[in-house]
């Protein structure tokens, strides 16, 4: 029992300029578990949903070595459901309706048998939540890893502030660093938040890649070049999930593997922008996930001998 | 006689949120030069001056084996002034003065001392005189590099779309990529202009790196994260001087070579922004830009192997 997945299990409805998605499966523990699947199982994944949510989806998740042992399903009560509109430049967007239902008084609860998991990744969810899974686990996870948002640095510092210092990795945008940091330069930025608490630090910036901050050092992962972005929803968390999952199916926790790992979570995350929510990630294969990495290894290696 | 450097010598005055540079000099062709004569000497400078352009500048491009034969100097007149204020985010900017002066009636005239020149960088000026420099030339040199703007894409597209077709390695910023093909994605945008000439396409996004295209294939050269920019001014032909330099040392105009190329401008524009105009490119020794290219090794280097 090595890797466990804590965050939303949803509805989400999306619309961009060129299409709307309907109402599809969508929620952070969704895309963590679609991605890291490909690298580590099982995960033992932590959720709440409601009696809409659909059992075909609870069964191919399972099919992907998903254990949904600590997925409570409330009777009489309806998912988590989002439902937002991205511009026209696929970066920015407006939330049209955000229905907590299901997560509104959310308790996790972690099973038995989730005890003795190597690694955490506490997907975005109210800082509380978080710190309740962090302080359920008997044995201290070897690593734990933290997805925020600005909302919660909004209505909750307090809280986000304790969890911070139980975590070893934060992953952020860069606008949320800046606001944790109160400062503009992502480098100053990256050393205020890391003396809040976690040793390493990732800055989400979307199409313009990520970065890994740990100690004096830097690591910079572009994002693939695509032709087209076709929804980006679910993003950031599939990146979470690819870079979990590479550390859990390698147990190596040092700076060099995490720099392999959040390319892995770059590659994954280029697949998720081709199609809408999940429909990407639940279909990759091997070969295609290999054949990315490749080509971000072409994207970045350069001779520098010369000089 | 390897490296022809055409663009403007210049004026600036620069307010950013921090300080105000009084009057000092700038210009694109300066900025490339002084990065270029880094790799490779002599160049042989294109450009034109007032009356009021210190000697002692001359004298400084001197000692660094710059060739200024092709330099006009017009007695009675004034050098090209361009003064601009930065907003908070150090990316954008107000343009509050510009006086083309010289610039304005710029007819050059390529000494037969530059002739079998291999390697020639069209600095931003106006396509016209970009076009006059190539077609002066009686051996078409081996690579020609062209740098140009939005603002030409504006009043002279005709004569600009010409120029692309006579040249190599088109440079521009992401917003110009984008309306020079009327692409959002860059990826289109890139095929798009590299069907109207370039083999070459570099696009630049500021402190989000670089991307070059050639064919099928696409390489990131990231900017490195700094803990405060200072001045962004004249980072791009900084950049553009780093690239062309490299390329003239080693005379390898293979793809390959390219990447190492924008690498090696990267890490030129990098100390470029960290102080007022050219101040710090013209002090920066071979020592500090053999630690920076290793900073870039450390920031992109990963390891695949265990995936």
């Amino acid at each position: 029992m090595s890797l466990t997945v804590v965050g939303s299990m949803a509805f989400d409805e999306i619309e961009t300029p060129f299409a709307k998605s309907g109402r599809i499966i969508g929620g952070s523990a969704n895309y963590i578990a679609w991605a890291a699947s490909n690298f580590v199982q099982p995960i033992n994944q932590v959720s709440v949903i409601g009696e809409d949510f659909p059992s075909s989806e609870l069964e191919a998740l399972k099919a992907k070595g998903v254990v949904l042992d600590g997925v409570q399903v409330k009777q009489g009560e309806k998912s988590f459901y989002w439902s937002g509109k991205y511009h026209m430049d696929m970066n920015t967007r407006d939330s049209l309706a955000t229905e907590l239902n299901v997560l509104g008084d959310f308790q996790p609860v972690i099973p038995d048998s989730y005890q003795g998991s190597e690694f955490l990744i506490l997907g975005n969810l109210t800082p509380q939540v978080q710190m309740s899974v962090i302080d359920q686990f008997k044995v201290r996870p070897k690593l734990i890893v933290m997805d925020t948002m600005n909302f919660w640095m909004d209505v909750a510092l307090d809280d986000l502030l304790k969890v911070l210092k139980r975590v070893d990795v934060l992953m952020v945008n860069d606008g949320e660093a800046r606001q944790l940091s109160g400062e503009y330069s992502l480098v100053k930025a990256a050393r205020k938040i890391m003396s809040m608490g976690p040793r390493y630090l990732i800055i989400k910036k979307g199409e313009h890649g990520a970065l890994l901050f740990y100690e004096n050092h830097v690591f910079f992962a572009p994002a693939m070049p695509l032709d087209d972005v076709y929804d980006p929803t679910g993003a950031g968390d599939t990146f979470a999930g690819g870079f979990i999952g590479h550390l859990a199916k390698t147990k190596d926790i040092s700076f060099e593997n995490m720099k392999t790992a959040i390319i892995v979570g770059s590659a994954m995350a280029s697949f998720c922008v081709e199609k809408f929510g999940t429909e990407r990630i639940r279909e990759v294969t091997h070969e295609e996930i290999a054949a990315r990495l490749e080509q971000f290894v072409q994207l970045v290696n350069f001779d520098i001998d010369l000089v």
